[in-house]
């Protein structure tokens, strides 16, 4: 017991954090320690202020603050196009396409991904709520952005198996060589679908 | 603005920790999310009693909640001995000291090591309250575990010359080849020096 006990317990707190050891969550208990405690309040605050007033956006299920998400509301507002609808399966994944600046449309967050060996299936996951939206709304096309892994490539063909006879344009993102990457490291399964997948140029 | 502003205010918080980068920082957030609201809650709660408790301990300048550090509180208990300080540089350091089990007296700590290049002389380290403590306790032995790079030897130099006058048994950390390491692995320096202190067996 060579340390206060608030710091031990703020240490055991910071060592729960993912990919924070022991080691870390030292490094960061000094360096708050050595700053302002205002600093360390404002962490404190944003920390309630997440806990407190982040949900479910009631129409993606992306994370909200409000009744919708920022990109929901963008859509209210005609900045984004309604019609076109990506399917993810959790919030982090919208984060990574609107990286990329190349899909202008709206979300749907399934929260997972259909994996009967953890006894996921389709009822666990925002499904039904992602088909009352294309009974209600007037959608053109779904991607379905799943992970390119087993239970996301399964979920994606039970989704298609669903919406395709809706008469709703369904797309799938491709699979095939990483850009910027060296041909001889692909792997077999990626090499082949990008030989599949070929295209004229 | 893919993201609610809350969830913005907090990632760019948990990037400005130190060794947490931008995908860190979003994998802790999303964890958090995940999370029950009240665990983050704690962990904030964690952070204010930190920032509002913790202090310098009034005799040795390690964190304490109290008046006194949890070291100096047992050794006023009689729990350990008054009668050696080990005089370090942060009290980070002590925690290292004390996980080896093998120092039962008390500390000082610096406040970090004498430095010109940055302008660090010792009247910007806790330098007079060690000496004052020297003067008023009862001290048979001062141990100097300052880090053994420049800064930490030239503050143990600069400490032996004031404490030695004084007739208190001055030590200084070994230095040498670290245990379990391979001999072949070691630095110039530290093979230098553990030649220059060898032993009898």
């Amino acid at each position: 017991m060579s340390q206060a006990a608030s710091i031990q317990k703020l240490l055991a707190e910071l060592e729960r954090l993912p990919g924070i050891g022991p080691k870390s969550a030292q490094r960061i208990l000094y360096w708050l320690l050595n700053n302002e405690p205002s600093d360390t309040q404002r962490l404190a605050a944003a920390l309630v202020e997440v806990s407190e007033t982040v949900h479910f956006c009631e129409r993606c299920f992306n994370y909200a603050e409000d009744e919708l998400c920022p990109l929901c509301a963008s859509a209210e507002t005609g900045h984004r196009k309604a019609t076109q609808i990506c399917v993810v399966s959790e919030p982090r994944d919208i984060v990574a396409i609107e990286r990329t600046n190349e899909f202008h449309g709206v979300y749907h967050v399934l929260g997972g991904a259909i994996s009967p060996i953890d006894g996921i299936g389709p009822e666990e996951l925002n499904v039904r709520q992602l088909l009352e939206r294309l009974a209600d709304e007037t959608i053109e096309e779904v991607v379905l952005a799943t992970n390119p892994n087993v239970e996301g490539e399964t979920t994606a063909v039970y989704l298609a198996r669903l919406i395709k006879p809706l008469g709703i344009t369904t797309t799938r993102l491709a699979s095939g060589l990483p850009v910027g990457g060296d041909l001889e490291f692909a792997d077999e399964v990626t090499l082949g679908r990008a030989i599949e997948s070929r295209h004229e140029i």
